[in-house]
């Protein structure tokens, strides 16, 4: 297998090392060491750090739309179901990494404050795309009669892709996926009404409301 | 009126900094330079970045926990007015500097990863002391008749809370406070079943589910 080239390795390593870290908080110079590449190189492929940062959020983002389009989007599978298996496989990645990387959307959402105008301006691009997803299952679901409109779909979408940031950004303080788990937990039971398909897996089934 | 001490200006300017770009992105001479202090002062006040890290927490935790005591704790008033209240508060907070600042405890959890022990761990705590709030009103609220258990108090505390990091969050993102309106909403209509004193507010009412 052919050495992957320079541009790969800082990719990779940065963006382990952004995840991880955060990104103002990982030098240039750290990048170029986890990489082994020469100095030089990072300003060769990429320019400036923020150029690095969006080629970062593309890459993960590559994961991200490919999880997305094997759940939320997959109409071969029952609605809530993907639904289900979308957060599933995001706590799944959470616990590789011991819940301590959190998503690199809040993350980065978090870091970017004053400045960060073409970062911030593509992670809201994303958490929208998200929304549309969920709001594409979420429709599946209520035209399946999985699901009973409390809300319209799009509001409801929105508030589970923002609780559920909140709940990984709470698990990654704690490094811990309870948060996660019970926002799960809570969504399906309290608000969509539809429970667990394992009622085994809970202590104290919940009543609902 | 005397002028502040160094110590005082770098904590104010600090808190300000910190919040504004986080933590990681504040270098220590930015802080020094913001507050107009002398060089040397910083180290001499607080040791390290971490330790003033620490001191700004607090100044922050006394303002949360005032407005804690003035709303979730304040048994003089309705419960779930309290819960409304304490959202509201927090909204009009971020409203003052126009959504960019978001929660400097949700900032900072997503900041600290790897590294950021005590700080992290202090965080953790006040998030427990957030949940211990909220579940003091939700029980209220139980009590009064105002609510009924669809779940434990202490995991729909605990969803209330991360639920509301992330809807700060996206807020913050998105430079708008729709995020945290539409949680507020659904939170109250769909989650706590008591819908808004004032439906006029609303262009389409929530169904109850």
């Amino acid at each position: 297998m052919p050495k992957p080239s320079n541009r790969e390795q800082l990719l990779n390593q940065g963006l382990r090392l952004v995840h991880e870290r955060g990104f103002n908080a990982s030098s240039v110079r750290d990048i170029v060491e986890a990489a082994g590449a020469p100095q030089g190189s990072f300003t060769n492929h990429f320019g400036s750090k923020e150029a690095f940062g969006l080629e970062l959020i593309e890459r993960y983002h590559d994961m991200t739309s490919a999880a997305v389009a094997a759940t939320l989007r997959n109409d071969g599978l029952p609605p809530l179901a993907r639904l289900r298996a979308w957060m599933t496989n995001q706590l799944h990645y959470l616990r590789l990494h011991d819940m301590r990387r959190g998503c690199l959307y809040g993350n980065m959402a978090a870091e970017m404050s004053e400045h960060g105008g073409p970062i911030r301006a593509r992670i809201v691009e994303i958490f929208a795309e998200n929304r549309a997803s969920v709001k594409y299952c979420l429709d599946a679901a209520l035209a399946a009669g999985e699901l009973e409109a409390s809300a319209p779909s799009a509001e409801l979408a929105a508030f589970i892709v923002s609780s559920l940031q909140g709940a990984i950004l709470i698990a990654k303080a704690q490094r811990d996926p309870a948060p996660v788990q019970r926002f799960m937990k809570l969504l399906f039971s309290s608000v969509l009404h539809a429970p667990e398909t394992k009622p085994a897996a809970r202590t104290k089934p919940l009543k609902r409301g």
